[in-house]
């Protein structure tokens, strides 16, 4: 058997900040050739007696200094010309978290490391636009069949910020009233006796998420409309 | 690099027969070690120059004999001990079809071709329960957010069978005013000027999936809860 084909992954860790209601991409600029000094996903080649999910989260941890280890697979990429130096498959993996958790660091074969607003993205290399663009829409797929934003607010929250969350991954309005309805309904949320004032309307009441219940939920694979 | 990984892609076919009620998933006999004489998915290496998609395509063909190119991709296994020969990850697919309409003969590598019920299943050859596993779930989320259906039933067929469709898929049955109200309103079907008579209840009006408008909602990915 002929074959010789080289065993990539590649992460789209997406951020999201509260704060500034942004929704943000981690891209590493390249020390090497192919794409020299050009943006790209964190990610490389597979160690011949490692896990693929281990491959990445090294990976991930050797470009950016992020260490995280609940990444999920996206898709695997292998056209053939995807790659100059040679037949190279990509397994791309994704996931979301909140930047100011984390403290990133370029190192290894990256030469730089920052966060890009998924509106002001520069012109990634590989295919990696394409890898991009799909794990924007599972993300927006995702959160219409799994409860999300355990450890991206803050602990106590009041319900607009996970309204807030919704609309910005989604990049459109939502029904407010029948979102909160159907989140309620979840019981994934811990109303607390406790009210926070923001601005100038009238104090909000603080939530938490039911861990246990959360997670619970996410296993099962929870179906609900926004 | 030391990198020697080999890619192979695995499909799973799916069969779906609504006279019988039954799924079922296209096995295939190893003519060749490892797992000699036993069952797998069809399945094979990548050629060097070939995409995935050609790949999973030829390789099903070549084994089975079947000749389908809407295959989805399912996920990618790479545990580093998957296969007993060295490392060896697959991308496996997965599709559904009504086998009826298909010729099935098998060939290369393998030995025997066969549908098996998925309640009659052998034991599979390296991870392929794993994989089809997966396969089964993915499957079953998918129904729930894509309209299914087209080419699995009879050209006109009575609501009845879509019906039945979905409960078998999904292993449970479904609130039925419901399900008809909800698919009624995609208006994915177009309700003929004919009726079925069938056994001893009265005669029930056909149907006949609306072709572009099918499509269209299975591109658009729209969402709705069975």
């Amino acid at each position: 058997m002929k074959q010789s084909i080289k065993l990539t992954v590649d992460a789209v860790v997406f951020g999201y900040e509260a704060k500034t209601e942004t929704i943000s991409v981690l891209l590493v600029k390249r020390k090497y050739k192919p794409f020299q000094g050009k943006w790209a996903l964190p990610g490389g080649f597979v160690l011949q007696e490692e896990s693929l999910e281990d491959a990445v989260e090294r990976e991930l941890n050797e470009e950016t200094g992020l260490q995280i280890n609940y990444l999920e697979q996206l898709y695997t990429f292998g056209q053939p010309e995807r790659d100059p130096r040679s037949r190279v498959v990509s397994v791309a993996y994704f996931g979301l978290i909140k930047p100011s958790n984390f403290k990133i660091a370029a190192a290894t074969d990256a030469e730089d490391v920052q966060w890009f607003k998924t509106t002001e993205l520069p012109k990634l290399s590989f295919d990696h636009d394409k890898i991009l663009k799909l794990a924007i829409a599972r993300l927006k797929g995702k959160i219409t069949y799994e409860p999300i934003g355990f450890q991206l607010l803050d602990n106590k929250f009041p319900f607009s910020d996970l309204e807030k969350l919704y609309t910005t991954l989604l990049g459109r309005t939502i029904d407010r009233r029948n979102f909160r309805k159907k989140i309620l309904s979840l019981n994934i949320l811990d109303e607390l006796d406790e009210k926070i004032s923001r601005g100038s309307g009238r104090p909000a009441n603080l939530f938490k998420f039911n861990k246990e219940r959360y997670f619970q939920l996410k296993n099962e694979g929870i179906i609900f409309e926004i």
